[in-house]
């Protein structure tokens, strides 16, 4: 029976606060929770509708069936879903040695959570394994993150880590090291790695003036627009994706 | 004086309903309502705190001076602005001699406005002049299209119209038709005209089956993800980045 405990749970895990003191996150809908299962994420509670459940049977957790009714009780949709489960978080942390023969995008104070799903989304696609967030970028178990990730939270590695440290040690490695500026090099003009690190900044701001000084090739997507009348500035899921593009054409084509 | 009705008015517009029969949209922010003003908008009212408003000098239209608390009553945004216009929307159809020597989006049947507001902000970005969309695109005077273009809403001519029937045309006028589709040319691959039009599809189905007809091109962005544990789609202002940016790589490399 879904008690009015659990309930108030799994709507406490639209905070962070919630989510860090448990360790859980929510997923909602059968192509993200069938993901999560085939990546072996564990599995704390799973809801859904009787019809549904036989799909979950190699998920080993508590489960609760519930009505379409009551999911609107808990669902994050507008449209509720029938399954609804709750994870238990990864905690990773980023292993330099293993990100040596990789391209990976790393975030520095990535703000919006609907952004840093839409950049997990884009790096499974272009094959990337690992992203490194900031330990202020969004939190990647943010419901609206987790929704826009439409199932790459599974397939994608996340770690959040001390960007300085990180970068100085990827440094010393010997990994290439580039970020994404308004006045950096014409990224269509480089000669670009196949392995590497490339940095993303803030929303508003950048990358910030800390993390600048540990960057070696500093990439810039340039604009079209000569006379002015335009934009200043690309969403950064926009860059991220140019970037993904840049770095694997060759490579794809 | 801020008035109930007023009030009342800005706040009805953030339905489509209102913004069709008024022909109004809201415009927040001090950057967009003062690019809209360059951009030779037509201004209805224009509210901003007393500092601000002699900023506005140049635009004609009724001004009202409101306190930062009552900006409250008819913000959009969660930190309240300090100016907030009411704007007449642009209707404009598509010219297809204007196009001939244009690169082009056209968008069948998007459904976000957030989607559509960055593909607004990336279309400047690349120096699009015009985007064309489907009637049953979503409307690019909704507050979050607005909010999401950053501006580039100023910039950007927006056509709706029946999307049949314009693309016939533009066939007939010699103008190439390009599509995305998971089952294209890899577009890394394809020579790509530098002028043309390229068609990209609703979030969840793609490009409708009677606008596929019409496409002469069919391209495709590779997925670098072989072994299947990948997400199987790109965010549609994803693939209309990287579409721009491999139709200008060339001309901007």
């Amino acid at each position: 029976m879904l008690s009015k405990a659990k309930i108030k749970l799994i709507n406490s895990l639209t905070y962070k606060k919630y989510r860090d003191s448990t360790g859980l996150f929510i997923a909602e809908g059968e192509k993200l929770t069938r993901e999560l299962a085939m990546a072996r994420f564990s599995f704390n509670l799973l809801i859904a509708t009787e019809g549904l459940m036989p799909y979950y049977d190699s998920v080993g957790c508590e489960k609760i069936v519930a009505t379409p009714e009551q999911f609107k009780q808990i669902s994050q949709f507008k449209h509720p879903s029938n399954v609804l489960a709750l994870c238990y978080q990864k905690r990773l942390k980023p292993d330099i040695s293993g990100l040596k023969n990789e391209l990976s995008l790393v975030l520095d104070q990535i703000q919006d959570p609907g952004n840093l799903g839409t950049i997990i989304r884009l790096s499974s696609w272009f094959g990337l394994r690992h992203l490194i967030c900031s330990t202020d970028t969004a939190d990647c178990y943010n419901p609206k993150a987790v929704q826009a990730s439409m199932g790459a939270l599974a397939h994608v590695d996340i770690h959040y880590t001390n960007l300085k440290t990180f970068l100085n040690d990827a440094k010393e490695a010997g990994i290439p090291v580039y970020g994404t500026f308004i006045t950096g090099k014409n990224i269509y003009n480089e000669k670009l790695d196949s392995n590497g690190l490339v940095v993303l900044g803030n929303e508003g701001k950048g990358i910030s003036h800390e993390i600048e000084g540990l960057i070696d090739n500093k990439l810039s997507i340039p604009s079209n627009n000569f006379n002015r009348l335009s934009v200043e500035s690309l969403n950064v899921s926009v860059a991220a994706a140019i970037v993904c593009s840049e770095f694997r054409r060759e490579f794809l084509s």
